[in-house]
C-alpha cells in the first residue's frame, strides 16, 4: 500500500534566517501585537521585518508597507492581518520568494463559504509557487532552544526548554496545555499549532521532530488526518528512530467527529482503524491531556524496560491496591523479589517480618526512612533484583524527614540503574523541600494510578512495536509464486462486481487459503454423485453471482445426511433462490462437505478510503454481530501483527481448549490473515472487499466454508 | 435480609467535652508531640488533659501520670504510646469511664501474631466495658468547624472548612489527599482515619456524617468492609437523606486484596458484588483520588439535575470532542437548544452563522467574550434552554479579558439557575485574576474530560437511585400468598442438600415461577404416554438427586420427535446415568416439552458470606461462561433494580428483536428475578443456591427449563 509520500522541507519554518511579521503592531493586547514582541523577547538571532502600511517602525524596527518592499530575502512570514486580505498577502509572499508562511488568523474553511474560497485560493497559491503554509487558524510555533518564534500563543511565555516536541491542531488547546507541561517540569524543544492544515499538516511537523536531534519524544493532539497514509508512514519512522509518539486523537464519538469538522474542517477518520494503527505502530494513543503529559514524561525520563515485571516500594499499603486494580488487563505483571534478595534484605532490615515486593517501607513505623542510607538500601533491594524490570515507587507524606529521605533514595537509586523508575504520588505533588530533590533527578512523577498504568503500558507497547518491526523485516514469502498479472486480468474481465461463492473461493485458493471441498451440481442426480464422492453430511448452497446473501434468501441447507433429504433440499434451495431474486442468474447448487467440530471465525479484508486495505478478524455469530468484537490491522501485516489480532479480541478464550474441543489452530488463522494481507498488497486496487464467513477452524487446519469477494 | 444492625453513639468522638492525650510530649517532630499541639492550635473549647508519667506539664498544661489520676470526667482519649503498652492503657481508660479511645499507633493485627493478640485484647475490653475504639493504626480525626482534633495527621494543618465529610481507612492516604482537596478549594466538615477498624468501622463514621447537619457529601476511601451489611444499610440511609456517598474502594485485583489484608487486616469482599451494591444504592464508586475529588466537588456545588441532557458552551472546538468521546456509554446525552432559542440567540449574536449547542464561543474571533454582558447572554441561551438539564462550560485561555469575562458570565449565570453548571478547564487551573472570580461562585472546576463524565454520571446515578428508592417503597407483593413455614419445613426434611430438577422446579412453582411442562416416567411406556400428552418434540433428562450435572453425565436428550427415538433415548439416558454414577439413586426420566424459538438466559440466587443473598442474571452459553457477562444485585430487589439488571449486561442487544425473533419478554425475566429475591427474603437461611439454567424466554412468557436448588 505504500504510496509515494512527499514531505516538505521545514527548516525555513523552524529555523528561518529572516522573518517578516505582516500586520505587526505595538499593542500587546492584540494578537497582531504579539509575534514581533515574542520574537524580540526570545532573542531571535536572524533578521526581523515588521510589515504594516500604517507605520514607520514597530518596536524600534523599521516597518515596511509591503513584504515586496523588503530589500533582503525573507525565509518565513507570520501573517496577522484580517482573513479577507490574507489571499492577497499570500500572493505577495509567494512573489517575494518567501519559503513558508504562517497564517495566524481564523476565518477560513472552518467559518463559512467565503472562508472556504479563501482556503482554496491560498492552497492554490502554495501549490503553484512551492511556498508552504502553516495554518490558517493557528497561533503559531516556537523553536524553544534557539528562541525562534512565529506565533503569539500565551504558551510562548511559560514553556520551558527540554526534549519534548509538541504538535497540536488546536491553538486554544496549545495555549491551555503548554502551561500544564511546564508546571509538571516537562520541557519542550518545539511546539507548533497546525490549525486548519490547509497545506502543511500535523504529521509533516511530527516527521521533522522525529529527525530533530533535540527531540526525544513527540506529543500530538489531532482531530483529523489530512493524509492518513502519512500518519502510518511517520509512525513507522518513529519506531525506526526510537522516538515515541504520544497521541491524543479525538473522534471516537459522533459529536467529536462533527465538532472537529466544524472546528478545523478535519475529517476524523474511522476510529477503530486509528486504534488499530496505533497498536500496530506503537503509537501511544491517550484520551486526555493528563494522560498525554504523564505518558510523555515517562518516555522522556526513562529508558525502555527490558520486560514487564514491576516491583513496588511504597510508603502506603493502600496505594498499592490503587495501582494493582488499575493494572488489571494491562501488560504489566507485578513481581516479587528473588529468594536471594529476600535473604539479603532481611539481614539489613531485620525489623520487617519479611522482605517482599510490594514492600511497604512505612509498615514497621518508618524505621527505614529515618535514615537515607537505609532507605536507599530498601529501594536497591527491589530495583536491582533479577526479577524486576521496572520500579514503581509510591510516596505519601511521612513524619519527620521520612519523605525527603525516601525521595532522595529513589532519585539516587534511579541514577545507578538503567531500569525505569516511576514515582507515584497520590498527594498530587511534593512539598517544596522535596521538590528540590526530585527535580534534580530523572524520575517521572505521576499523580494518579491510571496515569501509572497507562504510561507503563505505553512503554511496554512501544518496546513491543520495536520487536515487531525487527520481526517484520523478514516478511513471510506468500505471494512470490502467485501470477498476479494473470489474476488481475481475470478479475478485470469479470462482469459482476460481486463474485459468486465459487469464484470467490477460487481467488482465495490462488493465494493458498484452504477452502471447503465442494462441487457444483445443476441437477439432483449430479448432486447425489457429488455427495457420495465427498461423503455425507453435506451442505447445499445456491450458486449465483446475483445472490450475495444466501442465508437471507433461505438458499442454504446444512447437515444433509442422505439421498432423499439431498433431493428435497436441492429443490428447496433452487426454488427459494428463484423466489428471492426472480431475475438472478443461477449457476447451480454448490454441494459442500459439512465441517463438524470446528469453531467458526470471520476474517476479511476491506478498503477504507482514508487508510487503505484493512484486515479484520473476529469470532463468528453474536461476537461480531452484537458485541462488535473484532480486531483490525492495516496491510501489510507481519506475523506478529496477525498473532496479536487473534489474541486481542475479547472472546479469545473461545479459541482455547473449550467444552472438549482442542485449542483452535491459531497459526492457521494467522496464515490466512497474512495471505489476505498479501492479496491487499497485490490486488488492493482491484478488490474492494473479501469476507470469509465462516472460516472453519479445527485443532489443526482451517478452511473457508463461505467466501464473498467484491471488486472495485 | 435486614439484620438488627447496631450503631454506636459517636458524639463523644466528634464532640467530646474533654480530651486526654495519653503519651503527650512537646516535641513536634514526633507523633506523640502533635495531638496536643493540634488540639490547642484548633482552639479546642473543652478540657485538655496531657497524660505522661515523665512530665509535670506539657505545652503549659498540667500533666497526669495516669488517666486514672485525672479528677474530672474524660469523654475521649487520644493514645500515642508504644503498641506494647496500649492494652494496659485501654484497660485504664475503660476503668476511668472514657467513652471513646483513639489509638494512634500501629503494631496490631497488621504486624504480627503479638500484634494480633493486642488487637484481640483491646476488642475484648471494648466489648465488656462499652467504651468505643477508633483505630488502631490511625492518625486520627478532626471536627473542622468546631476545631476539635483527636489526631496528628499533616492534614490537620492544611484542611479548609466546608461541607464534605471524609472517612478513610488509610492514614497515609488521609495525609496525602486532604491537601489535594484543599488545593481544589474543597472544604471539609470532618475527616477521620478508621485504621484497622478493631471496633468502630468506616460505615459507623459515614452514618454519623449522613446525620450531621454540617455535612452534605461523604467521601470514603475503604479497603475492606468489616460488616458488609452495614455498608448496604448506610448506603440506603444516604439515599433517604439525599447525602451522596463517593467511594474509592480498592480490591478489584488479587494484589490489591492481599495488600489490603496485610495493610489493615481487612477482607476486601467480592468486588463484583461491591459494584452491584454501589449501582443499586447510588453510591458513586470511583477508582482514583482525582475522581474522588472531582465527583465530591460536583455533588457539593451542584443541585441534582432534572434530566441527563447536557448543553455545552466552549472556547475551544477541540475540547468538545474530548468530553464527547469520554461520554460514550455513559448516561449523558448531549442536546442541541430549541429552535426558539436559536432564533433569539441569533438576534443577539448575529455574527455566528448558527447558534447551537455545543456552542463555540471563540469561533467568531472571541467577539462575545470581549464583553461580559454578551458572554453572559451566550451562556444564558444554553443554560436556560428548555432542552438543557446541565450546562458544561469549557474554558481555555483567551486573549485580552476574554477568559475573565467568560468565567464571570458562567459564575453569574449559575447563580440564577438551579441547573448544574460544570466548568471543564483543560489547562488544569486558572490564572490568579480568574481564580478570584471563580472561587466566589458555586461552580465545580474539573481538569480532565474523564472527571467531567464520571462526575455527571455519578449525579445522574444518584438521582436515579432516589427515584428507585421511591419506587421500592411499594415493593411488589409476591410472597404474601406463599405458605413459607410449610415450605421451610419441607426443605428442612430433605435428605439431600442438592434437590433434584423435579424438586427444584416444584420449589420455583410455589413462588409462581413458570416451569416447563414435564412429568416423570419410570418406563419407556410411561414416557410414550407422557410425550403423546404434552406433544412432540420432547426432551429427556435423568431425574436423580445425586446427579446435579446431567449434561456432564450425558443424561439429557433434546428434540426427540417420535416414539422410536423416545424409547431409544430413554434407555440411553438411563444407561449413561448409571455409568456416570453407579450408586446414584435414580427416580426416573423426566419428559419435558421442548421449547423452540426461545432465547436462553440464566438467572440465579446465591449466598455470599459477606453480603448475603445475591440475585444473578446473564445470557446463556458463552456470555456467562467465557465473557462473564452477568449482572448482580443484593436482595431484596425493587422492580427497577430487576429492570436495570437486564439492561446492564453487555449482550443485552440479544434481547431486542434479533434474527427474526421478537423482542424477549424482559418483563417476564424481571418477574422471575423479583420472585428469586422474595425467595431470598423468605428462605435465605435455608437456601444456599438456586440456578435456573436455562430460563427459556419467548416474546411473551418465560419458563424454567432446568433448575437446581442447593440447600445450606
Amino acid at each position: 500500500m505504500a504510496k509515494h509520500i512527499e514531505y516538505p522541507n521545514l527548516e525555513p519554518l523552524f529555523r528561518p534566517k529572516s522573518i517578516a511579521v505582516i500586520g505587526a503592531t505595538e499593542d500587546p493586547r492584540r494578537v497582531a501585537g504579539l509575534p514581533l514582541k515574542f520574537a524580540i523577547e526570545h532573542n531571535y538571532k536572524g533578521k526581523l521585518f515588521p510589515v504594516n502600511n500604517n507605520r514607520e517602525s514597530v518596536l524600534g524596527l523599521k516597518c515596511y508597507s509591503s513584504i515586496l518592499d523588503i530589500p533582503e530575502e525573507v525565509d518565513a512570514a507570520m501573517i496577522v492581518v484580517p482573513a479577507a486580505v490574507v489571499p492577497d498577502v499570500i500572493e505577495q509572499c509567494a512573489q517575494k520568494g518567501v519559503k513558508v508562511a504562517v497564517i495566524g488568523v481564523s476565518g477560513f474553511a472552518e467559518l463559512d463559504k467565503e472562508g472556504k474560497k479563501r482556503h482554496d485560493k491560498i492552497v492554490e497559491i502554495a501549490k503553484t509557487s512551492g511556498m508552504r503554509i502553516c495554518g490558517p487558524n493557528t497561533n503559531g510555533l516556537l523553536n524553544v532552544h534557539e528562541g525562534i518564534s512565529l506565533g503569539y500563543s500565551y504558551a510562548q511565555e511559560v514553556v520551558i526548554p527540554g526534549r519534548l516536541g509538541y504538535v497540536t491542531q488546536s491553538g486554544a488547546l496549545l495555549s491551555a496545555t503548554v502551561p500544564r507541561f511546564a508546571r509538571r517540569g516537562i520541557g519542550m524543544s518545539y511546539f507548533v499549532g497546525a490549525g486548519n492544515q490547509a497545506d502543511l499538516e500535523v504529521f509533516d511537523y511530527v516527521r521533522y521532530l522525529i529527525n530533530d536531534p533535540n527531540t526525544d519524544v513527540i506529543a500530538v493532539y489531532v482531530e483529523g488526518f489530512k493524509n492518513p497514509q502519512k500518519f502510518i508512514d511517520v509512525a513507522g519512522l518513529a519506531i525506526e528512530k526510537r522516538k515515541p509518539i504520544v497521541m491524543l486523537k479525538v473522534g471516537r464519538s459522533e459529536l467529536a467527529v462533527s465538532a472537529a469538522k466544524s472546528h478545523t474542517g478535519s475529517l476524523a477518520g474511522s476510529d477503530p482503524i486509528v486504534d488499530a494503527i496505533c497498536k500496530q505502530k506503537g503509537v501511544a494513543r491517550v484520551d486526555d491531556f493528563d494522560e498525554l503529559i504523564a505518558v510523555s514524561s515517562v518516555f522522556l525520563k526513562c529508558k525502555l524496560p527490558k520486560g514487564n515485571r514491576v516491583g513496588i516500594i511504597s510508603s502506603s499499603g493502600g496505594a498499592i491496591g490503587l495501582v494493582a486494580d488499575r493494572a488489571m488487563g494491562s501488560r504489566i505483571s507485578f513481581t516479587d523479589v528473588s529468594a536471594k534478595t529476600k535473604q539479603q534484605a532481611l539481614a539489613v532490615l531485620p525489623w520487617y517480618g519479611e522482605f517482599k515486593s510490594p514492600f511497604d517501607i512505612a509498615a514497621a513505623g518508618s524505621k527505614a526512612t529515618q535514615d537515607v542510607e537505609l532507605a536507599r538500601k530498601a529501594v536497591d533491594f527491589i530495583l536491582f533484583d533479577e526479577n524486576v524490570d521496572i520500579l514503581l515507587a509510591i510516596i505519601t507524606p511521612m513524619e519527620r524527614r521520612g519523605t525527603q529521605n525516601y525521595i532522595q533514595a529513589i532519585i539516587d537509586a534511579s541514577r545507578s540503574s538503567d531500569k525505569p523508575v516511576i514515582l507515584f504520588a497520590p498527594m498530587g505533588g511534593l512539598r517544596e523541600e522535596e521538590e528540590t530533590i526530585f527535580y534534580e533527578g530523572n524520575v517521572p512523577m505521576l499523580t494518579d494510578s491510571a496515569e501509572c498504568v497507562i504510561a507503563l503500558d505505553a512503554m511496554l507497547e512501544f518496546a513491543e512495536a520495536i520487536r515487531r518491526q525487527k520481526d517484520a523485516e523478514e516478511l513471510p514469502d506468500i505471494n512470490s509464486h502467485v501470477d498476479k498479472e494473470k489474476i488481475k486480468k481475470e478479475l478485470f474481465d469479470k462482469k459482476n462486481k460481486t463474485l459468486s461463492e465459487h469464484e470467490s473461493k477460487q481467488l482465495l485458493s490462488y493465494y493458498g487459503i484452504p477452502v471447503v471441498e465442494e462441487a457444483m451440481a445443476v441437477s439432483p442426480d449430479e448432486a447425489i454423485k457429488i455427495a457420495e464422492k465427498i461423503g455425507y453430511p453435506v451442505v447445499l448452497k445456491i450458486d449465483s453471482p446475483d445472490i450475495a446473501h444466501k442465508t437471507e434468501a433461505d438458499a442454504v441447507r446444512l447437515g444433509i445426511t442422505n439421498r432423499d433429504k439431498l433431493v428435497h433440499a436441492f429443490h428447496e434451495v433452487e426454488n427459494n433462490a428463484r423466489k428471492y431474486a426472480p431475475h438472478a442468474s443461477i449457476k447451480g447448487v454448490s454441494i459442500q462437505k459439512m465441517i463438524k467440530d470446528a469453531r467458526e471465525v470471520i476474517v476479511g479484508l476491506s478498503y477504507d478510503p482514508q487508510f487503505g486495505s484493512v484486515v479484520m478478524f473476529g469470532l463468528g455469530g453474536v461476537f461480531v454481530e452484537v458485541l462488535k468484537d473484532v480486531s483490525l490491522r492495516v496491510a501489510p501485516l507481519s506475523r506478529a501483527d496477525a498473532e496479536e489480532m487473534i489474541k486481542e479480541i475479547k472472546g479469545h478464550k473461545l479459541l482455547e481448549p473449550f467444552r472438549g474441543k482442542p485449542a483452535a489452530d491459531t497459526e492457521g488463522i494467522a496464515d490466512v490473515l497474512l495471505k489476505l494481507s498479501a492479496m491487499a498488497t497485490d490486488l488492493g486496487n482491484v478488490i474492494a472487499e473479501i469476507d470469509i464467513n465462516p472460516l472453519m477452524v479445527k485443532g489443526e487446519g482451517v478452511m473457508a466454508a463461505d467466501a464473498l469477494v467484491i471488486l472495485k
